[in-house]
Order: structure tokens, then sequence, then C-alpha cells
């Protein structure tokens, strides 16, 4: 598989099938307890963002997950962590299957998240960027007692201002540097990752969350991008000015957030490594994962407590990761211990 | 050309030309102001050794110096930096030319640093470990006022026992990590160079130079490895435990050497990142030149003369970089602009 287009620009495939799950069921697909299954995968930035929401959310409960491992050939994701290599729910060998149970024409991205919805093994959807706001406001009803407000009316302009700048220039702008086809396409790509960390980074020195003074869908867009920064983007994808341990007030701002529950206790570095390193021969033909960086020092005080804000707005931290969720320990984590 | 041996490890083809020049002429090349020329490129830390050490002694009027560019083909380096893309002096294109002069049947590594007789146009040598050594002993009556004793009798033993670990481990040792053909090979070496790395900073942390007092040629070699860390080996060799700016003893031992007249004014880190980057296409096929690292904190005070030390000893430093020799600047380097 071609991750680089030659002479060009890395421009993503964003056709999803953009299906929803709603309260009301307008699709056909209402919101119901176990009637679906949420498919991630450690690696994926995308499906990170609805590992934590769901989490953060309290739905473990109500919409299970399956997990396809880091790596994939060309028919894409696979359920090769499990036992025999199947999704124990969905029956499955390989994501492609719900996806051409949908659609048996589909050629698109076989692509992380996606709602398959069990009784049928049809994907229902796999737009990420409607996913976890839906998880927040058509799931209401199946929220924990004391989950956040991660979209709440009143910032709605704000946060989706954000996540368009974020998104454009650091979410997918991270790809655009490491699979550029010029040096032209690269260059244009780092300058405007970095412009924008910087603007980020003076958003956020005297604030603890990017909007509003507790965390919403904006920090856990942001935060999937920067927890891999240096273990993959840093090296893999050329995004070399500094390290994100190299840019303070960001490096404290993804150490508070990954100290938070619901964070780092979903984040696999090994996995995320595996993924990058293993899956883009183009741009690492001999496969060879780095043993790097150190990551003990995503434990390290982040002293942002200082600037206030309330994490969980009125409500409260989630419990414990969900039996059978947990992701192994980096060095100085008890939680996975 | 293929760096990487699949499934092994990376060997270094140490098969040199070891005529040497000398005092006495034992090899029939005796040291003669203005008969030899040393060939080197900006880009290789072999040759930097060379070039640091020419300056530092003052060899600039007596041993000429030509430049290959910093990429180069299947034949090796040439003379692309150069008007009409030959070197003034021995007028080839390619420094092949001058290994085949020497030896018509001559198949092994064309590298840098060489030293050319000029009126012959042969590669007297191109063996690195040894250059450095007779330019400080065997070229002594040449050396300017001042010159440092980069090789002091009384210190050989130890600089050579120093020189062996830090080449295995450090100098070679990133080749070995970067050029690894499997992963447990690569393992190997990154384990190797940052346990060296660690007793390394150990050593010097009370100590502002590696053996002695003053700076030596076991300096010269540390340095010419480490200049290249954060801009090349770091991600490009996957030697990404942490950067050189993220380890604080190294970090302000590197910044003092360069800071230091012959050493950071003979560096330039854009042909640096233009040779491995475009060169070692097996590990990065698409040819991507890095923006990154920011340079500026090489010019960072550095707080290592509170160790004391006497740099030059009982000499002094070099003058300025002598005519045409200059190197570009980095962000604040003020001799270079």
């Amino acid at each position: 598989m071609s991750y680089v287009n030659p002479g060009g620009e890395y421009a993503r495939d964003s056709r999803y099938i953009t299906t929803r799950v709603t309260a009301d069921g307008r699709d056909g697909f209402p919101v119901e307890p176990g009637r679906y299954r949420l498919v991630a995968s450690r690696a994926c930035p995308w499906a990170g963002r609805a590992v934590i929401v769901r989490r953060l959310l309290g739905l473990e409960g109500v919409l299970s997950m399956g997990m396809a491992g880091p790596t994939h050939d060309e028919r894409s994701w696979t359920f090769d962590l499990d036992p025999g290599g199947r999704d124990p729910v969905l029956g499955i060998e390989r994501l492609q299957e719900a996806f051409l149970a949908r659609d048996p024409g589909y050629d698109r991205g076989i692509t992380v998240p996606a709602i398959v919805d069990v009784p049928t093994g049809k994907v229902v959807t796999n737009d990420f960027r409607q996913i976890t706001i839906d998880l927040s406001l058509e799931w209401k009803a199946y929220h924990r007692d004391g989950a956040p407000e991660l979209y709440p009316p009143g910032l709605r302009p704000e946060i989706d201002a954000v996540n368009e700048v974020v998104y454009k220039d650091v979410n997918n702008g991270v790809y655009r540097a490491g699979f550029a086809g010029s040096q032209e396409a690269y260059t244009e790509a780092y300058e405007r990752l970095f412009a924008r960390l910087d603007l980020l980074s003076e958003r956020l020195e005297g604030s603890r969350y990017l909007v509003g003074d507790t965390i919403t869908e904006a920090d856990v867009r942001l935060f999937t991008t920067l927890v891999r920064f240096d273990a993959v983007y840093h090296g893999h994808f050329k995004c070399n000015r500094r390290k994100l341990s190299e840019m303070p007030v960001l490096w404290a701002y993804a150490r508070d957030l990954f100290q938070t529950p619901g964070f780092g206790d979903t984040v696999d570095f090994d996995q995320i490594k595996q993924h990058y390193y293993l899956v883009h021969r183009d741009i690492n033909p001999n496969r060879i994962v780095p043993a790097g960086p150190d990551l003990s020092g995503w434990l390290e005080p982040h002293g942002r407590a200082a600037l206030g804000g309330r994490p969980f707005g009125d409500g409260t931290p989630p419990g414990p990761v969900a039996a059978g969720e947990e992701v192994p320990a980096v060095p100085g984590r008890s939680w996975a211990r």
C-alpha cells in the first residue's frame, strides 16, 4: 500500500459512511444498549478519540468495544490480538468484512473507529468526526452519573472553530508532513504545523484547557495527536522542529491530560509505534521499530492545576478501566500495574 | 547503493589505504608544505575530525583542503560545489579519480577524508583513524604558534582507550543502529549506544573534557558524532531514546566545544542533513530532508567553564576561519555572518 503520492501533497480520503446512531433513530439506527460495537485500535489517533470519549462518559456497559491489532495489510485492520484472530462478538477476522456486509461494493477506506450493528454485522458509520459528538449528545440517556459535558451548547461555536484549525494543521497536518510527496509539500505542512502549535501554546499558557475551564471535545482531539508526537510524528513523519517534550506549555498540557483518568489509561505506546513503523513501508522500508523515546516523562508533575480549571466541570472522573480494556504500564504508571 | 544488509548487522568496510604522510617520509610521502590536499566533506563525521584538527593546529597554509558536496551517487563523492564541478587544485570531478589514479583496480570505498598527493593526483591515504594523529605528530614542524597538543604522550593510552569504546559504541554505533538489517541488530546497537552515552555523561559531569583538562583528539572524535545527533542520528538512524538536547551533561559539553573556535565554525548543518537524508535511499526512499531541528540552542551558554580546564592548554585558540572555508551561520552565530 502506498501512502506517499510522489511529487504531490497527501490528501486524506475523507469519504466516510455518514449514517448516524441517534436517540431518535432517524437513520434507522436508534441508540440502544448492547446493540452496537465500537471497533477501534490503540494505534489510531482517530479511533483514540472515541475510546477516550466512551470512557469519560461511562458508556462501556452499553457500547462494547472491539480492538483491532496495530498492524494491517492491504485489506486493512484485523483482529489478530483476539483469540483465534476473530473479534469475539462480531466473529470476523477482518474489519473489512463488516464494511462489505454493509455494502458489497465498498471500495473506500477500511477505517477505525467504526460502529458496527451487532445483529446484522454491518458497519453503521466510520465518520470519526461525528462519532464522538454523537456519543456526547445522542447517548446522553446512558451516560454514567457524573459524566462530563464534553460538547456544551454554549461553547460549541468555539469548540468547532478550534477543532477545525487543529484538524487541518495538527491532526491531519502531521500526516501531510509525513506523507508529503515533495520537499515543498512537506515544508508547507511543517511550517503550518509548528505555527499552529505556537499559537496553541500561547492559548494554553494561561488557560488549563482549550475552551472554557473544563475538558471538552477540543482537548480530546488535540490530545490524541500530542500523545503520539514524540513516539512517531517527530521522527517518522519528520515533524522535528522540536519534540513535544521541548515545548514546555504543550508538554505540561499533554501530561496533565495524560494523567487524567480516561486519557493516558487508554494509550498503548508500543502499539502506536508498531502501527506507524510497520505499516508505512514506503517511508520506513526496513520496518525497524525505534526503541525510544524514553516515556518516563509522561508521569512527571505538570503543575497545571495552578491555572485553576475544573477537569470534569460539575461531574466526576471516570472510575477504573473496565476489565479487559487495560493498557500496558509506562514506567511509573501505577494504575495499569 | 544499499546501506542496509537485510536480516543482519551493519558492518563497515574498514579496509583503508594505510600509507602515511610522515616527517621522515618512510612510506615515500614526506611531510611537505603545499604538496598534499586534504579532501573532505562538511557532511561526513570522519572527515569532520580532520577538518577540525587541521584548523586547531593551523595547517591551512601548508595543507590545502578540497570540499566534496554533501550528496553523492554510486560512484561516491563529487566536487559539485566547485565552479565547473571540478576541484580547483586536483582538476577532477569525482574523488574516485584520485583513488583510481592510485590503483586502477581499486574496488573498495571511495571515502573522505582522503589525502591526495597533488603532483601525481593519487590518494596517499584515506585511513581516517591515522590521519588526525599524523596531523598532530608528523606535521608538528608546521603547526601554528600556540597550537594545542591534541595527542600528548602522557595521555595517549587513556585517549586510545576512550577512542576505542567511543568508536565502537558511538561513532560507528549510530550507523549500526541506522543501517541495522533486523530489529535485533538495531536494538543491540541502540542499547550499547545509550549505555555508552550514559557512561560518558557520568565521566563528563565533573570534568570539562574527556581526558585531562584540555581538548584532545578524544574530544574531537566524540564531537563530530554529537553535533550530528539531533539533526540526523536521532530521527534518521532511530537513535531516539533522547535527543542530545535532552541529555544535559553531554549537551552542555557539546555546546562548549561547538562554541570553541575550530569546532562549530567547521559545521554546516544543512550539508549534514542533505547528505544523510538524500544519499540513504534505502532508509529514506522519499528523500524528504527534515526542516528541523531548531538549531538556536547551540549558541546558548554552556556553563562548563565553571569546571575549570584549559581548552588549549599552554596554547591559544585558532584565529579566524581561513578565507573560502567559512560555513553558513546558525541563528545567532556571529562569526559566520
